[in-house]
């Protein structure tokens, strides 16, 4: 790629935007104008951003600025661009789910989380590209059509959030907030070279925010840094208690190896744990059966809320959507019900493999951004179907809920990698930590499209 | 029936027991003694007991004597003769769950409720007959074949608690402990002509019970009287914190009228409504809906227990229930999750009507005890399946969780008829007050077989 050689701090982080804001060498409202100069640059081409309120976002940075000369500082998130996924209510925005279901939808009220974003101060430029219902890993079924990768445009963003990262990615907005239900966050912030963080499940709250498994739904955070994700996170959710955690130099990592089950290329994998900052152990947490467990739970959770839909308009749903809810309508109850039941088994085995790890990594994704479309993925010779393969490590970790964080890791070929970290409720501290370990170790290695 | 003139008071309350064993009447182990010689004498016939325990209940009864001559005395169960469904885990005794599976198993332990029924000074006299695995309101599918009703021994129980309430009707024990599951306790009770109840959701522990369907199952009592029902009830059970409820005599009490979807002969509808204290108002909460999620939930969860021994012994289930759980597979995983999210919707719409009535009542089931082996029942001229009709009135209250509770009504052709009474949690006391008022107004009028 071309612009492959720009390095990530191109990007400004939160933390460098906020400063700027608040030694007077920017305003909200010059914040805002660069964000929507830069949708206005680079979005026919990449399609991140479904609606963008130019409006509301110039009138926010306004008080935000006004907010700020009179000394009220609502923290780190204030006069911050933000861009929402399109599955997430903002009051008098469109929110079309990526769906002609919902085409002309604008919702009444912000979400929970839109609520807090306000409350934090953040600037709301728009509504970013989700695909059809965030049922699809690939970004590429949408009622608006596709999502692009900055770093290849002919590429997969990755899904669901796929305007979200795309538009992270693209220095569109420093932060969005997009939803995982079996790596929606984390894949696409891997295959766009973003960092993408699903929190602990139930620490973000869920109003408001169109359901696609419920049990298996996380709201999530993307920004250019793992820091930035933390400070969204913190703005809009409510952590567990910490427990005491170790320097993140000393952390016992443990590494979840490829697999027939999860596959991934030689090279993407090298690149994951090469990034970490000692050798990792190999560990062989139960993936495999949380794989199954989660194809159970999200096809069940998701053909419940659609059956209607399905029933009276199966139409307006992209063909590809359609296929899935209708192989996902026929998953036996029984199948369900032991899934479900099998959460607190998996929870226990995890608790010990904690005991002796303090993290786990993976790759978040076994490959580099597959081409739009594509629906077979070779990985190092072997055909796999594209969703499982995207889906493979990141999807077993909302069964049981864990806090997952994908950071950008290097590039195979000029695509990004991304690297999974994932630890125990309350542990998040040490995850942070280690990502920032990471992040600094790459430094100026870790190129941006 | 010849012998159907005999009135209720022929089998003494647990109550009365108690007072001829605390003025030296009686004694425990003549009670105990009573017990066994009318299995010995009616048993072979009825098929109630599948196991009988007489060295262990004439050492408990003994130990039970011993104490109140110490002074010791556990309350109102302390020495009296207790069944306990062949579901429920006694030590050292059988647990066949009516089932091959389980031919020649013994537990280990005793189940939590059999815990607490010792503690309360309870004798166990053996465990009664159930339905295989509890999957099925006729009691005539199990290992050791049909329990029989002692109205009619060519006639059904009912079940599954099958065993359960033959014992009781039949004079062999005071009470006896249950499962209800779709009304596996309520049903049993109506077509033998004695009281069974069925607690709030969640009141009485399961462990050591085999599950059936676990969001349904609810560890019941039958007794021959109401009181009595409540107070093996509180012997065993934590119930809800109650409400004030007011007088029984001025209890607003709407009544369930029967419809398509569950059918009723006039007469027996006629028999239970009559014995009511004062002429019902008609109402019309969700029950067809709470029948469909309840087949939704059973289900998958029975199947989720059984689908490893489906798979590797089919051979050793009743070809019936066989069918049942190979038709509980199919259903699909979607409509399971949309039943379980009804719940709270339905229980809403319950807690509305509740401000309006105290209590909710109908016919336990719409028909007299069928014959054994029948699968199609006629009620007034109309066929309808047996399964189906058997649980029309008490499967609803299980979704939700309300107590209910059967309690005999009367006959029709010399077949006893059940009333049941529906109360939200905590209303137990008003439930039971003015079960005391019905059975009082029926007086000498109830027979027994």
């Amino acid at each position: 790629m071309a612009n492959a050689a720009r390095m990530s701090r191109d990007l400004p982080s939160v933390a460098e935007l906020g400063s700027a804001l608040r030694s007077g060498r920017a305003s909200a409202r010059e914040l805002a104008r660069r964000s929507l100069d830069a949708i206005a640059a680079r979005d026919a081409a990449l399609g991140a951003f479904v609606a963008v309120d130019a409006e509301g976002a110039m009138a926010a940075a306004a008080a935000a600025d006004a907010e700020l000369a009179a000394g009220t500082d609502r923290g780190p998130l204030h006069g911050i661009p933000v861009g929402v996924k399109d599955l997430i209510d903002v009051a008098g925005l469109p929110v079309t789910m990526g769906s002609a279901h919902f085409a002309g939808h604008v919702a009444a009220e912000d979400a929970a989380c839109v609520r807090r974003l306000r409350e934090a101060g953040a600037v709301i430029v728009g509504k970013t590209a989700t695909h059809e219902f965030a049922y699809g890993p690939t970004g590429d079924r949408s009622l608006q059509g596709p999502a692009r990768n900055p770093w290849d445009p002919a590429r997969m963003a990755g899904g669901s959030s796929s305007g979200s990262a795309v538009a992270v990615a693209a220095g569109m907005v420093p932060v969005a907030v997009g939803t995982d239900t079996g790596g929606s966050v984390r894949i696409p912030a891997a295959l766009c070279g973003v960092a993408g963080f699903k929190p602990a499940a139930g620490t973000v709250a869920d109003a408001g925010v169109f359901p696609l498994a419920q049990s298996l739904d996380h709201v999530g955070l993307l920004a250019t840094t793992a820091e930035d994700c933390l400070t969204a996170y913190l703005a809009i959710g409510s952590p567990p208690p910490g427990r005491r955690a170790g320097r993140a130099s000393r952390a016992r990592i443990g590494w979840v190896a490829p697999s027939s089950r999860r596959p991934a290329a030689e090279a993407v994998a090298a690149v994951a744990e090469r990034a970490l900052p000692a050798p990792p152990e190999p560990v062989e947490p139960p993936l495999d059966e949380l794989r199954d467990d989660f194809v159970a739970i999200q096809s069940s959770e998701a053909y419940a809320i659609h059956a209607d839909r399905v029933a009276d308009r199966p139409d307006r749903y992209d063909p590809e959507v359609l296929d899935r809810l209708k192989a996902a309508a026929r998953v036996p109850g029984w199948r369900y019900v032991r899934a479900m039941a099998a959460r607190d088994r998996h929870r226990a085995r995890l608790d010990a493999l904690f005991e002796r790890f303090d993290l786990l990594a993976s790759p978040t994704v076994g490959v580099t951004a597959p081409l739009l479309g594509e629906r077979v993925v070779a990985v190092d010779g072997a055909e796999h179907p594209v969703r499982d393969t995207l889906l493979a490590f990141t999807s077993p970790w909302n069964v049981v809920g864990h806090p997952a964080l994908s950071i950008p890791a290097g590039t195979v070929s000029g695509l990004p990698v991304g690297l999974q970290l994932v630890c125990p409720p309350g542990r998040e501290r040490l995850l942070f930590d280690v990502a920032a370990v990471v992040a600094h170790r790459l430094g100026a290695s870790t190129p941006t499209p």
